[in-house]
């Protein structure tokens, strides 16, 4: 894939970049009201790679996603009295309706008309008003940042911002305290990555408590910007027009905060295709007994066609999301994995 | 629904009643082979039932399903040299198959010849012969006592043996430490039933480390033969000719030595529809991200109808596997739940 427009030269962030104390804050504000998610160990998937895997299934998480952590982090941060607004396919959208109504804060949610079905009513169903925009046509963060002017909201960004940074860190810090606790040592991370504050976060607490654990950004291809991107040092954007069935995962360049922590954190990156993802969907179904939605499925996807080499290593893999609507799901499992 | 034919009257069992030492015995022989299996809670799960609920998700063991436990527990014992003959729908012989592939014991499994597709598949892949027999025409009993005796090879019940329930009772075990870890205490276990081998074991453990603690049976409709049995204090069976889609819980009886041990620490007993049982599978997919096959679905789908009212209540609810095709699996997400 040739390389697309460069974004922007330097590496500077013009916002604070977050560290482990910061992550460890989040950890305790999420106390109570976030899923401590466990690590997962399959025989099966173990002997498929050739490794030693741990699971890290935040599908079990709040809201059917990682979001929820990110969110509850910055929405619980906001002056009384304020409202939210956020635009997002579909995770960042429940996770922040969610915790704005455990806050108590009205949310609007900007969402693409195409968003799965069972995340449009999932956001609803926490009480948040949902505004459509068409994907192709309209620039979201414009309509966002319009309706957060006329109502007075703050903007919740769903990636570029040092506390939904810290927030997603949460899951890095748990899988070092778990794999402590089983005594183990991961020597490879691996996380589906969009606009990469997941990878950002939990690159933060992992290389701050295993300073040599390697960790790996996925993504769907056609969206490989951050792979792209950290191969250059150089924050580079996608071909327009790609298309890919990880509706989670199609941020159209790497964040300015979350690019300047992955560049200097990850090991590196690689891409899968749909047909991959779906082989790993259905792998989940039947080896796993997970419902894992595409965009969740990319690093499972990526350890088991060996594009990440696995063999005799201590691996952990998250699984960032489940919400997939029924239809996506059985396409997914009529495919031979 | 007419209570059936009595099975016998007396409650004193032929063989030895197994104890909170022999769970314990049975939990150091699984240690390093089977999943500790974690307790999963989700908001919206206790929302709905408007108490605490605790998920034990026995779809995530070795197999698949809980039945690996007592399948080990019982074939770690035997002695060297030994093969194994076990009858099972599926679920028992995915565990007898596996224990005996990493014991280095050959195996034969009696299966019915319209057992789930994954359930054969699996059964094959773990090394063991499959001999099939007509579900409505023969005696599974027979045919496996005829083959053991044949194959002079040990016959491995699916329930109704001391070694399986202890196996299978290090759930139990699990539950309570899980429980105390978090600082709850648990008023409430409810678990499918089909022989009555694991809630048995569990009930065993459970009844010894929380003595009021209270246990109910969850059974399909039509095969609420240990619901019935619990009533009367008697072995009831089940209407010939009764039809369910929980595949793993079709047992005719409760065994001579579950009953014995069920009417003495169980609580009660209830059963569910094909239909609530499809809506529990659709909800676990929706909202919990599970894949629980439908026999294991059953005490969810009790929690989820209200027919254990778990209202302000601390409950645990163990889905006990996650062996389904995925037609079956797209046929329940099409029920509304």
């Amino acid at each position: 894939m040739a390389a697309v427009s460069e974004i922007r030269g330097g590496t500077a962030p013009s916002q604070k970049v977050p560290d482990l104390a910061a992550i460890e804050a989040a950890a305790r504000r999420l106390a109570g009201q976030a899923v401590v998610t466990p690590l997962l160990e399959s025989h099966d998937l173990n002997a498929r790679v050739g490794g030693r895997v741990l699971i890290k299934p935040e599908t079990l998480q709040r809201t059917g996603s990682f979001k929820f952590r990110g969110a509850f982090n910055k929405i619980s941060q906001l002056p009384r009295g304020s409202s939210v607004v956020a635009f997002s396919s579909g995770n960042h959208a429940q996770g922040v309706a969610a915790a704005a109504q455990i806050l108590g804060l009205p949310a609007v949610i900007v969402m693409p008309g195409d968003a799965p079905a069972i995340k449009i009513a999932n956001t609803r169903s926490y009480g948040a008003e949902v505004v459509f925009y068409d994907r192709h046509r309209d620039d979201r963060e414009k309509v966002a940042a319009g309706l957060a002017a006329e109502r007075k909201a703050s903007l919740v960004r769903p990636y570029d911002d040092p506390d939904i940074i810290a927030g997603q860190g949460t899951i890095g810090l748990e899988i070092a305290q778990q794999c402590r606790a089983l005594g183990v040592t991961p020597e490879v991370v691996a996380s589906p990555c969009g606009g990469g504050g997941l990878i950002a976060g939990c690159a933060t607490a992992l290389r701050a408590l295993l300073p040599e654990v390697r960790i790996h950004s996925v993504e769907p291809q056609g969206f490989d910007d951050t792979a792209r991107s950290l191969q250059t040092h150089t924050r580079l954007g996608n071909q327009p027009g790609a298309t890919s069935i990880c509706d989670a995962l199609m941020a159209p360049s790497p964040g300015e905060l979350t690019f300047a922590i992955n560049d200097r954190l990850l090991a590196g990156g690689c891409a899968v295709s749909d047909r991959e993802v779906q082989a790993a969907m259905a792998y989940a179904f039947r080896a796993l007994k997970l419902v894992i939605e595409p965009g969740g499925s990319v690093a499972l996807a990526a350890a088991l066609t060996g594009k990440l080499d696995l063999r005799g290593r201590v691996a952990v893999i998250i699984c960032s999301g489940g919400n997939v609507d029924p239809g996506t799901f059985a396409q997914a499992l009529a495919v031979e994995s």
